[in-house]
């Protein structure tokens, strides 16, 4: 498949002509602040109490002082299911700013009611009439949709991806910080739910159990709706009820058999809802971001799915409120996008999704010049990795780059690929990298310190390029810096 | 190789018979209590502190109330490489009775001096001059040592490991629960080194690592001796040296170029101890068994690598003071043996080996007769599983039992066969019929639950059959049992 991306591909004029076109007429609007776009401050309120919006919104004339700049999700400022460098920023932020970004779940048309009726920003991204669909292109496929017939890019990539966020003086090789000062569940919109935010966990044909499902009829993709308490006061999920995907027709009269395209409506008159599952379960949550993206620079147009050194759909539940993370930049400006909003998952993400659940996050960005790194713990970082208060958490992936590492066909072949041991011999090489470069120790050294103190866990098994990430405690490292 | 459990063996009349006088030749005394055997109380002090050992002592004669055995471990005590249903047993316990047992580090011999000298228990297991050796077979091989040339057993398997402990009542189908009271680091018992205790870790070539080594000499085998605070102040170890593995020829005269046989005396005078290694790393410590293991019914003689169905080396950190275990029972007194003691590991055990260290564990062992599983958390269990205050660990292995599934030459071919991706799958299968048998509930609810609140990590990648853990929280079980 050329995308337009195919230098070697015989229709490549035509095809990059087509992408182009078709990024282009998606009439992305470049935004110097998207404050002015929507249109006031009410709506920061909402993402995040961290930062006191009013002294943000006029803060850009001062000397010195970080502005606060709040990035909704709408048909607009959203790309669907891919990342690419051709895409014009939603925003311009400065190294030090900060920025409340609203992420929306591309599952929430499961459930429409209670994800998207009601609530401005989803309603818009999600529109799809007979006539009209809020935003066509989802994934990195062809646009006309005849590759597979699914539709506008065939959903080869599925995340509401808001952004991206062009981040001024960031230029390959530098790193980025990006520190999560806080996460918030998006309330349900509809009165009915008053106080409620909902999500969705898919046990679909992409999850490791698929081709194991002991129980008629096989195989199945079972959805399962989750609640969970948008005033913060209580720190679980709860089932509300489950149903048995159906073949589905969208809007435009396409037949989904399976869940093979992001956003396709559940008409729910097709289905049976199941009430009363998961009794008496209470799943704790750990609100995070599935994905928070730097824009690759090996291919125009990247499928969001398989994650990367540019981070990605990494699922890592560990990507929440508290922690910060690092990516090594590959393009001017970063370009930054955060979507695939996650109320819990647990390590291995194993039926293919976790509770996809809409959220807003309030982040701090700072970019770290490459010529600084050197002698400090970002040094030679070409992964993505994160910090907690007490961890390192190094991303190894079953092909570090799969963009490079694969060659052209890499987005088809990486799915084909993937293992959970090729993941682990990449972290062990990360973190062995890490030990050396910027703790300064011996090779020996390393290895003796992975296998006595270092825990490796299962990050994803279900993102194509698999994932396993590497867990080593700060406080090892005596008189080591915080 | 037929070690006289291989029916189709042409001579397996003959192995058979070597294999029965070879291990009777060990003139294992069958104890009624080892507790006579060590000769007084004085021992028992050091073991643990929860059972106030002159009240057990007497105890065997008050009716229903637990009695406390001490096993230590000495050349008459330990089965080093192996496990046998012939094994006659060290001692007879009732469900319901405490039990301490010493268990040795099999690396002890790295560093003779801090970890073997001035020890009854550990020199008597030590022993070997050029007559005499403490404990002649080490592995499941051939006795006779000829068919690697390494020496008697072949080193086809390398824990020491104390016991078996028959347990009286318990049969095939049963389960055995084993509580762990107390863990205590064996001091060193060298007066140079006292209040210490000391632990050996090898980065060697069964390691995840060696075949990927950066720097020279390449391939190579290191050695680093680890001192823990064995007053209980501290909770860290510290590097003392390392060294690179030299070829050590023993003292029957055979020549290991690598680490191949089990406790090979390592001369100092022969390889360069290099101090300051690791220097302000605190490694925090996780005191825990890698060896505790029922014995398996599927052979006569099982090389004690590769962990299965009746626990064995499952090399989970998680296995320490506090933890709870289940396996089920294979055979009449599920004879239990416990070795491999570790001072710290991370999931992964990614260079072949912990901090390998000798402890003191104190246990209760109580007996879960067939009939009355059903309905428990313990019902249809046919694998090690651990229960912590907060949480259900299942263990996942590349092959469940790998002994019944490889047929006839399982003990080689596990060797060859194993990833991570097999243990994740018996890992996600496990959780999901503890979830449906145990928990009540339906094969979707159990996937789904799987996805966003069950971890899966990777326990060990070195142990020939790998594992993958998988972990829940108890309390997602609203009003569950504790």
């Amino acid at each position: 498949m050329c995308s337009g991306d195919d230098r070697h591909c015989p229709q490549f004029d035509l095809h990059r002509q087509q992408l182009l076109e078709d990024l282009d007429a998606e009439r992305r609007s470049f935004l110097k602040s998207a404050f002015v776009a929507t249109g006031g401050v009410a709506a920061l309120t909402a993402g995040g109490d961290l930062i006191r919006p009013a002294e943000a919104q006029t803060a850009t004339a001062r000397q010195g002082r970080p502005n606060h700049h709040y990035l909704p999700a709408t048909a607009e400022t959203v790309h669907w299911g891919y990342f690419s460098k051709l895409l014009k920023p939603q925003i311009e932020i400065d190294s030090g700013d900060y920025i409340t970004i609203e992420a929306l779940t591309h599952h929430a048309n499961d459930d429409a009611e209670r994800m998207v009726k009601g609530d401005p920003g989803a309603e818009s991204v999600y529109l799809w009439t007979k006539e009209k669909k809020g935003v066509n292109r989802r994934g990195a496929g062809p646009i006309d949709g005849k590759l597979l017939g699914r539709g506008a890019g065939e959903g080869l990539g599925v995340h509401i991806c808001t952004g991206p966020v062009y981040v001024r003086g960031a230029e390959p090789g530098d790193v980025i910080e990006l520190r999560i000062m806080d996460v918030k569940p998006r309330p349900s919109a509809n009165p009915k739910y008053s106080g409620k935010a909902f999500g969705s966990n898919a046990a679909a044909w992409w999850g490791f159990h698929y081709k194991e499902l002991l129980t008629e009829p096989k195989p199945r993709e079972v959805i399962t709706i989750y609640e969970i308490d948008a005033t913060g006061q209580r720190n679980w999920a709860q089932a509300v009820y489950n149903f048995q995907w159906t073949p589905q027709t969208d809007p435009f009269g396409v037949v989904h058999k399976t869940i093979d395209y992001p956003g396709v409506p559940v008409d729910h008159s097709t289905i049976k809802e199941n009430y009363g599952v998961l009794k008496n379960v209470r799943v704790p949550i750990r609100p995070h971001f599935g994905v928070i993206a730097l824009t690759p620079k090996e291919a125009d147009i990247v499928d969001s799915i398989p994650p990367g050194y540019f981070g990605g759909n990494m699922d890592n539940w560990r990507v929440g409120k508290g922690a910060t993370m690092y990516y090594p930049v590959a393009v001017p400006g970063a370009l930054l996008s955060v979507g695939d909003p996650h109320a819990s998952q647990g390590d291995s993400e194993l039926c293919g999704t976790a509770i996809e659940c809409s959220l807003t996050g309030t982040f701090q960005v700072i970019v770290h010049k490459k010529a600084s790194l050197a002698g400090t713990s970002l040094a030679q970082l070409d992964y993505p990795m994160l910090e907690t208060q007490d961890e390192w958490v190094l991303h190894g992936f079953s092909y570090a780059n799969y963009l490079a590492e694969l060659g052209e066909t890499a987005q088809k072949t990486i799915y084909e690929k993937s293992s959970v041991d090729l993941a682990l011999r990449d972290a062990f090489r990360k973190m062995r990298a890490f030990l050396m470069n910027t703790k300064g120790l011996t090779e020996d050294e390393a290895i003796s310190l992975m296998s006595i103190a270092v825990d490796f866990g299962v990050t994803q098994v279900v993102d194509g390029n698999w994932g396993v990430h590497a867990i080593i405690k700060k406080n090892i490292f005596v008189g080591a810096e915080a």
